[in-house]
């Protein structure tokens, strides 16, 4: 079932393939290109995205492999040579990969991988890795959205069956995890990953006994340690919280009783919830928990937790598995350098649209953490070979409003990136998803409230070094004479 | 590669689980169950949705079995008994399914998909059809829009590296097609579907040389035969245009240069394809064609073509691959009758919203076509076992506004639903997505133009039997009491 175990080395853009014949038989053969792989903006107006989906990019690189048939598939187009194909055959990823970790703030412009290869090869990769990273970062953001919304109240990842395919459902149910959601429905991810599957019952299952009662009865004797009783099958109020008080009662222990719970999936939230929390409290079940879901999202959450919803968890499906406020995360993936006879070369991509520019040559990304009080301040993308003397104050300033500056003082610096594979070979472990979740939390942690608002959030500062500045606009200034 | 091969068993909501050790110890175990697939409402507003998807349901069906660790895992959750999980070892679906075909232009409310099987097979596979037909369903209704807007213009799928994880790029590659787009830039989805690929550079390929004119000129006597340069690297109309104008002339031969073509992907897209028109015209390149790409979508496509934009062709991605204006498909799984004891006893889920009450029983699904104009007029839901004489008129009735008649007369009548398994056998050969695209487009051609309108289309009427009416409300009745 992982990615490694599967054939997708052809999952690739066809030119990918068409530029790199181009490669291989041109002087650009031999030439070492590094690629940057970030994006423009926050998908929803937000303010900070997380990172995810490094551990499957790894397993893609590992496993790339032109079968016999990729290769007669490929004959058939009739625009690949023999001695092209032959190259094919013995293709795999021999550079060198540098990112930063899953779980990782992270914010618009900033390099967040570079692979370094020779040109076919760091070009080939760039839609596995792009249709990944862009899947598992927008899913890891928006599961902080939601999860933030909740207010400590444990979310749970409902979305399988709304999801875009089999991946989307599993890696999606992985991402959400890491970005904050407390469980899942997709039972496959829990197998896979860890990422703890739960559930207790649809509408079906009341359906299919004679009675509302009889159905909740049933579920209550094989399941007495947490039953969640799913109560707006026939009437919420007249009908489901009745009988599930009724058989909650007759069947469960005190103990037990402290680990019931009921869910609510259509209707007013706000309303249903308070009634039935009236209903359950005058019973006595004041420990009986109230689990909500359909269609929630973070804006939902917020409003009716404004206005006193009795909400204990939450269950969150479609909107958070497509992301569907905003479903696209535009990461991309572009040529930054080229190494020619040992020599280093910046490259540029200019754009009609200013927001395409993008910022040439091999890049290190660093994080300044105040040590005052601990928060993250401000980040800055250097040439790589740039040294900067934490011991010594840094002055940043605005890459478009020049004028704007800010000195920094008494600050601890982080290099956010790890290297992960070099020269081929992966040198890096992925952490369990537990742990890449945990290191999330810190990050989240880190920032400023401000900076993690939902809507018209404090623009957290990305600034340019000054030499890569310079060089930016000198390339700029060459390229469009 | 293909689903059928891959250990998706547990990709499933874990209350499928749950329920089915429930059923399993209960009298609910012997029952035979009847679950409808369908939706509520097209997404984007739109008036019709296109079916897709059934091959890879058939292929989940097939191959459904749990593996060893399959079951080691689900003894480590502490809640599954042994009995149970024996049961689960030998578990495979016996069941029957209809279905509608793929290609099939579809709509709210209508059993496009019936499932009856013993209980627990029936509710197992919720889950894994419901993620495939709503994936599927969503792109596909997404690309016939797009394509539409297109006017005959080809669209490309492009949107590989942007689709929620390599499930959606490749079967995202599949639906587009089917709904009417004319190739992809995936290329494993043309190796396993034969849905024609295509591609040929992108910024990195112009960067990768040391000028513009070098890497257009190494392109163009690579690839001779139908070249597409890319010309928005560093400025369209000073640098892209006359360099590819050069490049063309200086190494193509008249015969080529009626296949030459010139991709912009940045930039206001109706001004710079005039512009780009009017300098490959003056330099006697009439039949080099323009190509656009940069999230575009069917509102935009409608908008630059009015305003007069000079494209021969587009590219295609985030937008289409995502369904980024909506990308949810909500289609449900609900249970509408259950056997007992040879007796179908007809079902119904009742909800405080009334969009959600479901319609019982099993049922079938038909189209009425007028013999004069061979175009769909109304589509009726009935239950199974009521005859239509095709010789007598009909009359149809609105659901909601019962006051709203018309009698159907020179009508053909059309079953639009197929037998897909029988007892647990396939008893259906999915066509080839060529076929199911020819399917796709007769089926559109059939639909009068104003339910195919973007916005505000004429409400198709999917109606109810008088039985099928008279049973749902007698049964609400009875339930609400």
């Amino acid at each position: 079932m992982n990615i490694g175990k599967r054939e997708l080395t052809l999952l690739c853009d066809f030119y990918e393939l068409t530029m790199a014949r181009g490669y291989f038989h041109s002087e650009v053969r031999d030439q070492i290109a590094y690629f940057d792989v970030f994006f423009r903006r926050v998908p929803d107006g937000g303010g900070y995205a997380i990172f995810a989906g490094l551990e499957q990019v790894i397993e893609y690189i590992n496993s790339i492999k032109f079968e016999d048939e990729d290769i007669e598939y490929l004959r058939s187009k009739g625009i690949f040579d023999e001695e092209f194909l032959a190259y094919l055959k013995n293709f795999k990823f021999t550079g060198d990969i540098w990112s930063v970790e899953e779980g990782t703030v992270i914010f618009p412009h900033e390099p967040i991988m570079t692979v370094r290869a020779p040109a076919i090869e760091a070009q080939f990769i760039e839609t596995f890795v792009l249709l990944t990273i862009n899947h598992q970062c927008l899913i890891a953001t928006k599961a902080s959205r939601i999860a933030r919304s909740a207010q400590g109240r444990p979310v749970s990842e409902f979305g399988a069956r709304r999801a875009h395919g089999a991946d989307a459902s599993i890696y999606g149910a992985r991402a959400s995890y890491i970005g904050g959601c407390a469980s899942t429905s997709c039972t496959i991810a829990d197998k896979m990953f860890g990422v703890k599957a739960g559930g207790t019952m649809a509408h079906s299952w009341i359906q299919m006994f004679d009675s509302e009662y009889e159905a909740f009865e049933a579920y209550v004797k094989l399941y007495p340690d947490n039953p969640t009783l799913l109560v707006d099958t026939y009437d919420v109020l007249k009908s489901g919280v009745p009988n599930a008080i009724k058989a909650f009662k007759s069947n469960l222990s005190e103990e037990q009783l402290k680990h019931c719970a009921i869910r609510i999936d259509s209707g007013d939230i706000t309303y249903l919830s308070k009634k039935a929390r009236k209903l359950l409290d005058s019973a006595g079940l004041t420990e009986c928990k109230i689990v909500i879901s359909n269609s929630l999202d973070e804006y939902i959450i917020r409003d009716i937790l404004l206005q006193g919803a009795r909400v204990d968890a939450f269950g969150v499906g479609e909107r958070l598995v497509t992301a569907k406020s905003e479903s696209v995360f535009g990461g991309v993936y572009k040529l930054c350098a080229v190494e020619k006879n040992g020599k280093l070369i910046p490259k540029i991509k200019i754009s009609e649209n200013a927001g395409k520019i993008t910022n040439p040559n091999f890049k290190s990304l660093y994080r300044f953490y105040s040590k005052e009080t601990g928060k993250a301040e401000a980040d800055l993308i250097t040439i790589f070979d740039e040294k900067i003397d934490e011991s010594k104050p840094y002055e940043l300033f605005d890459s478009e409003y020049v004028w704007k500056r800010k000195t920094m003082e008494n600050y601890i610096l982080r290099d956010l990136r790890v290297k992960i594979f070099e020269s081929g070979k992966c040198v890096y472990t992925s952490p369990s998803v537990d742990k890449i979740r945990e290191k999330c939390k810190k990050e989240l942690d880190s920032m400023w409230d401000e900076v993690l608002r939902l809507e018209n959030p404090h623009n957290y500062y990305v600034d340019l070094s000054q030499r890569l500045w310079d060089e930016k606009h000198e390339l700029l200034k060459s390229k469009r004479k």
